[in-house]
């Protein structure tokens, strides 16, 4: 195949990228530097030797050494270890990392359970989820979880199936188990908000 | 002038109406039988006459009788007197109507206080706030303020004005005043969400 | 029925207006002034006494005497009455005649066809424009009839129909039988133009 | 500096690609096969190696042997060689060649001239292009320049320039000057035609 073809087609099956823009790309890169085309070309060969899944949060994060097998968050000793924030994925948590709010743990839960999906725990990481669960228990350091899942449908059932999972075990070890405030988001009118918005509105005003 | 164009520059005047959106109105009429005219104009006519302003709440309602001063939810003996909604606008009270989530009653603050506003109170329905909340207090049954306006910038600021307005009163008379919870809305990505909703959505977990 | 609500669902019969902007539209009528609200209610019952349909070519027009019964276009004796432009609706004709750039008649067909209409020409005034150019035939002034829809699926499919209807008539009578220019439109880039576009722009240059 | 900010930081510079969108590339990469990752990378490595600027029209090839200067439009025998189609990026190119609607021969300007530009004919590829036309009036084979250039601001001034260069020469050698067909596009609405289209569709009627 042609390799501006080849390459377009590769780029093609990035998220959110059609066959236009994926064309796009590689004349953009036709007009690049070879330093550029260099760098970018060894900076994905490397990825996945510089980065890699921590063994404990299930986040990807860049090897400082070759033997490091947990990220630089859940080997942090100023973290708080009692707190345990359940994300769907990486950007995620990058996103309450840059806001500074959040001085906890994580867990990226890897993506959404499907409505009617038939293994649902076997669809994002359920059983890694408890795994990591049981062992901080093990540890002693558990207070609080919290389900911080987006509040789509998909997300909204995501957390009821962990609920379901997690709920008696949290009883049983006296641990806290919570999900997102919810009500009025940033720039959100009256006017224009849902039902299930403005019950969380008025339910929860303070 | 002749009264396509007088129609249309009428019509021009409503809320989100641009001078083409206006001409198409009129051409619609012009399509339309006669007595949907008629109807639209009688309606139009006598919309002052048959509705007016609750002297107690400052919300439009439709006359029942030549002497109603107040509406039917001000008069209601079924509703919850003693919580009070602050909302922006007509349509805000509507909205939360229809959900039927609120059993309270309402007053209408008739808009936002821009930011840097001279006299603010006096933009909006300031003093027959603090007039109508007077007199709730002679009837000795408000027990608690709720201030559920928008969450932009304008409803943050007119929030500020009428909470330092209220305080001192609500402190003495021990009434709550309260604001509508926020956290995360129907709909919403934690991926793409500010930092002040992840703030609100973290601090207010349950 | 609540005057407010009836008012508001008889706007909800205007194009493109929703049952929310309906009720924005009373509540925004309800703090306008009475003199606002009068001359409203009476332009509306007035339209069609001093609106009418031009009897030679089917736009509405607004009557300057009793007696008219064709447009002042219609009725000018410096326009060009050996050209007529098939519109499709009233605000085709007024963007024509704001452009500045036509000087010739315009007869308006009342909207397009839709495909696999069975009695097409009923549909639109397709009999009205077969006898307006009747009339202007036995006149001896007509020499171009010009298509002017939009290009659409449905405008074009209308042009197809109304050429086949016109075409011996105009080939006895030595009438030309034009269509617009096709081709690139202000702002169009060839990067996203179609190839029907990108056809007509090839194969009209100049 | 980590390597997944690294990548998302060289992904960034991508057309049309916010810090945001370049971090989800990199989170989609590492859940990729590493034989994804490594054709990705090779073909990245490869792509100025195996792609050339065509030595006659400036548009990127894949070269087929290591010797090749043209491209296999310009080294066509198939191809009409006295129609010259000035465009402005590869992809336009594409997107007529796409079509399967013109069999002439392309020039790759390169880019728009910025209204205001001091040095026109440098920001673009101008003086290429004049040596190229030379090249084909020796040859004795150019017969028509078409300038298909976009509708847009920029690419109408492109014209102009470009018009202003090469009348003189076509005048004198008797080559047809053109620009592509303008009017109405695919979808457009008469109601909502800028009058400087509804011009060019007036006087384009055919």
């Amino acid at each position: 195949m042609n390799p501006i073809t080849q390459l377009a087609s590769l780029f093609a099956e990035f998220p959110g990228i059609g066959p236009r823009q994926s064309k796009r790309f590689v004349y953009f890169l036709l007009t690049r530097n070879p330093q550029y085309l260099d760098e970018l070309s060894r900076a994905i060969a490397d990825l996945k030797k510089s980065s890699t899944l921590c063994a404990s949060c299930c986040r990807f994060f860049a090897k400082q050494t070759t033997t490091a097998a947990r990220c630089t968050i859940c080997e942090s000793p100023v973290r708080d270890h009692s707190t345990l924030l359940v994300v769907e994925k990486d950007v995620d948590l990058e996103n309450i990392e840059r806001s500074g709010l959040f001085s906890g743990t994580y867990f990226v839960l890897g993506g959404r359970i499907p409505i009617l999906e038939k293994k649902p725990l076997e669809r994002v990481r359920g059983n890694e989820l408890l795994d990591h669960i049981q062992k901080k228990i093990e540890r002693q350091e558990l207070r609080e979880i919290v389900l911080a899942l987006s509040l789509t449908r998909e997300g909204e059932y995501t957390m009821e199936i962990l609920t379901n999972m997690l709920q008696p075990l949290c009883k049983e070890r006296r641990i806290k188990l919570s999900t997102l405030g919810r009500g009025l988001s940033t720039g959100i009118e009256l006017e224009y908000s849902d039902s299930e918005t403005l019950k969380n509105a008025l339910n929860r005003r303070v």
